[in-house]
């Protein structure tokens, strides 16, 4: 086996097979694994086999004439372990007996075991069911696995509740035409685009509550940063003082990931090259106006929609971030009340601005939050100032009307979250099969 | 308050707010709830709050003339805590300030803290945005969680990934009429029946997965057992040497979430008067004709379906396995070919039977899995057999052709298995928003 393939993963790989963890000592023992990387020496063979979420180095004696199995075999290699500080994981196994369990009917159509597949992502992503073998893309979403179990931990230790909502509804949380219909035995229905309605209805139930699920957009245009379909980390918190306790909540909600991925993922991190960014004590927040107006100052940036941020500016504004606060992380606070959902709280010092946040990671907004409006007058009437009929909301609006406590939260879009970690330019690369306005397969 | 309350909530129920875990010692704490019930004494009241998961009793003493908070006020309580044996927890706190954090509009039409609601599940699930508030079916929708979290765990340690696939898909999985279909920017696409096409795909990659996430069910028929949409509780693991390791991974699944429950979730277990049934060393299996055969001869009833079980016959099942194995639980095993989908295997001994299983909880199936089809010829053959293209399944036969090991899994309903676990006649109690042919709301 090369020695670049032997460097690409980890020093400290676990093999798991059947639920025992194997230890190096030189007892016998049987490894079931896909035969992902082969190398003929003669009278004997390096067999690397995907074992669990890690690959095994093993050595095999062949017999003279013997045919050595194709790739993608499903294999069964009885023998003993061995140190061996050469191979990844310092061990190898010395095979005494080879099963064969499967066969393929025609090895992949192409190079699966290479450290990169060097193919476009408009080719590779239609051939996923097999790249996703390769060992780089299978760290990538064994990290995003990392990710969930990490920021779940650490919202389950702070008292939050998991909700499962629904993903049909009756009509829109976020309003505009991103939507998805669909026929519902007769009845017009639509994808959830969050899950905004239903954790809000659980804040006076649980206090704390939290979801992992796919949401839906039906947008239009096809950019590197959007997908129509993707995973919504949602949570949403009760008798929070103001906003600020969600973006605390967040800040130690990500540190908590992160420290996760260092003491369980090590192996990924490693074949990922991947160095987890630091988290500051408290990270940087600038108000939506002043972060428009010192990126223009700095950059020689013309300001142009008063009202949202361009892409350009939220890339300049991390940049500033970094530059000025040594930052990859930065909140941007009090977004405009006209491009923000009639939920948001207004800010009561200025009604023009809501009490709401995005947080941009390398430029890039990953998460949307905020704290909600909880008295029912105040919601009815922004409802109405925004144009919509309070009657098309009553099941929600049984929230404000019975009792709720002054509450916010955030979504994060997770694969944005492990695209900006990667540095990856393509969201689609962090997708496993990402779903985009011309794709629907695999 | 009530002793009828009191003694409805958990005994080594703990206060959780703000992520600390408040102790009996007397120092100043505060404490923020939801008014969940009061008692008015004349100089004191008793003031019961939700407090994250758990309710807390709090002694209050009123000013002359002090109006009390209405019913679902969010309070903020300053106080100390006293022992006190007949409180739930064995505690209470003694208020010495009180903050009204945000006060509902009205008091709710309905008295959310009584034992039981007392009102039937058609007038109720429109009123679940409030009813979720009453102390039982909170209890159910924690305990959901629970097993969720349990299961997750046993899975995790057992070496399986997470994954998350995708809702909007371009075919069903489980053929039939039963699939919602939706425009998908011009062209037609479905709502995923099952997670089974990408979790088989993801064998060879991780060796073992799993997903907990929505699948979508376009029945026609209104039962009190089926959902338009639930959760699946998904896994898929490889390199197995029968479909008795997919029988004894979900035994030791289902296990280890009840201990869960048992260690974790007593408050909940005791506010729904609920005893976790044992689940023997080994679940008893019966063939599927055995089963029917048996059930016949002992219950005298003609079979009528000799490719199926009917309702009756599920039932007559789980109360044999009861009368003669002592368990809740039976699997029935080797389904008839014909009513399994394409991909399941057939058993080589006769293979109009398949290697498959179906979890009949307390005589209702919670669970459908059994072994798949791995080898490419053997799954052409069988699509080719049932009068379907092979050609329309080409992402997934990649997964065939270029080798994939002996595997299988399985996929069970969790409002299905709360319900049976707490003997619940309509699953509609089970699902926090329940879709069906005629509910798209709350």
């Amino acid at each position: 086996m090369s020695k670049t393939t032997a460097t690409a993963v980890s020093k400290s790989m676990e093999v798991c097979m059947n639920n025992d963890r194997l230890s190096v000592d030189p007892q016998p023992a049987e490894v079931r694994g896909m035969l992902y990387n082969l190398r003929d020496m003669g009278g004997f063979a390096f067999l690397v086999l995907r074992v669990g979420d890690s690959l095994l180095q093993c050595v095999y004696d062949k017999q003279p004439g013997e045919a050595l199995p194709l790739l993608e075999s499903a294999l069964s290699l009885k023998g003993e372990f061995r140190e061996e500080p050469r191979a990844m994981g310092g061990r190898e196994l010395i095979v005494s007996r080879l099963t064969m369990l499967s066969s393929p009917k025609e090895e992949p159509p192409l190079c699966l075991n290479k450290q990169s597949l060097n193919i476009a992502l408009e080719h590779e992503i239609p051939l996923r069911p097999l790249t996703l073998r390769n060992q780089r893309l299978r760290s990538v979403f064994k990290l995003q696995e990392g990710l969930v179990r990490g920021m779940r931990r650490h919202l389950e230790d702070a008292g939050f509740t998991e909700i499962f909502s629904p993903k049909i509804v009756a009509s829109g949380a976020e309003g505009g035409a991103n939507i998805f219909k669909l026929d519902y035995f007769g009845k017009t229905a639509y994808l959830a685009q969050s899950p905004q309605f239903y954790k809000q209805l659980l804040v006076p139930v649980y206090g704390r509550v939290f979801e992992m699920a796919p949401v839906f957009r039906a947008e239009k245009h096809d950019t590197a940063r959007h997908l129509n379909e993707y995973i919504s980390v949602d949570f949403e918190m009760g008798f929070i003082d103001s906003f600020y306790d969600i973006i605390a909540m967040e800040t130690t909600m990500l540190r908590a990931a992160f420290a996760y991925l260092s003491e369980h993922y090590a192996p990924q991190l490693t074949a990922l090259k991947l160095t987890l960014p630091e988290i500051p004590g408290e990270i940087p927040c600038l108000r939506f106006q002043e972060a428009k107006e010192r990126v223009s100052a700095k950059y020689g940036r013309k300001i142009r929609d008063p009202y949202d941020l361009e892409p350009e500016e939220e890339r300049l504004i991390g940049q500033l971030a970094k530059e000025e606060y040594g930052s990859e992380f930065v909140f941007v606070t009090h977004y405009p009340t006209k491009k923000r959902p009639f939920y948001a709280m207004d800010d009561p010092e200025d009604p023009k601005y809501t009490l709401s946040f995005d947080l941009l990671f390398r430029g890039l907004e990953v998460t949307t939050g905020g704290q909600r409006i909880h008295d029912y007058d105040t919601q009815v009437a922004k409802m109405e100032a925004k144009g919509l009929d309070p009657a098309a909301f009553s099941d929600y609006l049984l929230l404000h009307k019975h009792g709720c406590p002054p509450h916010g939260g955030l979504g994060m879009g997770l694969e944005r979250l492990v695209m900006q970690l990667l540095g990856e330019k393509n969201i689609r690369a962090t997708s496993m099969f990402p779903r985009d306005t011309l794709r629907l397969t695999p």
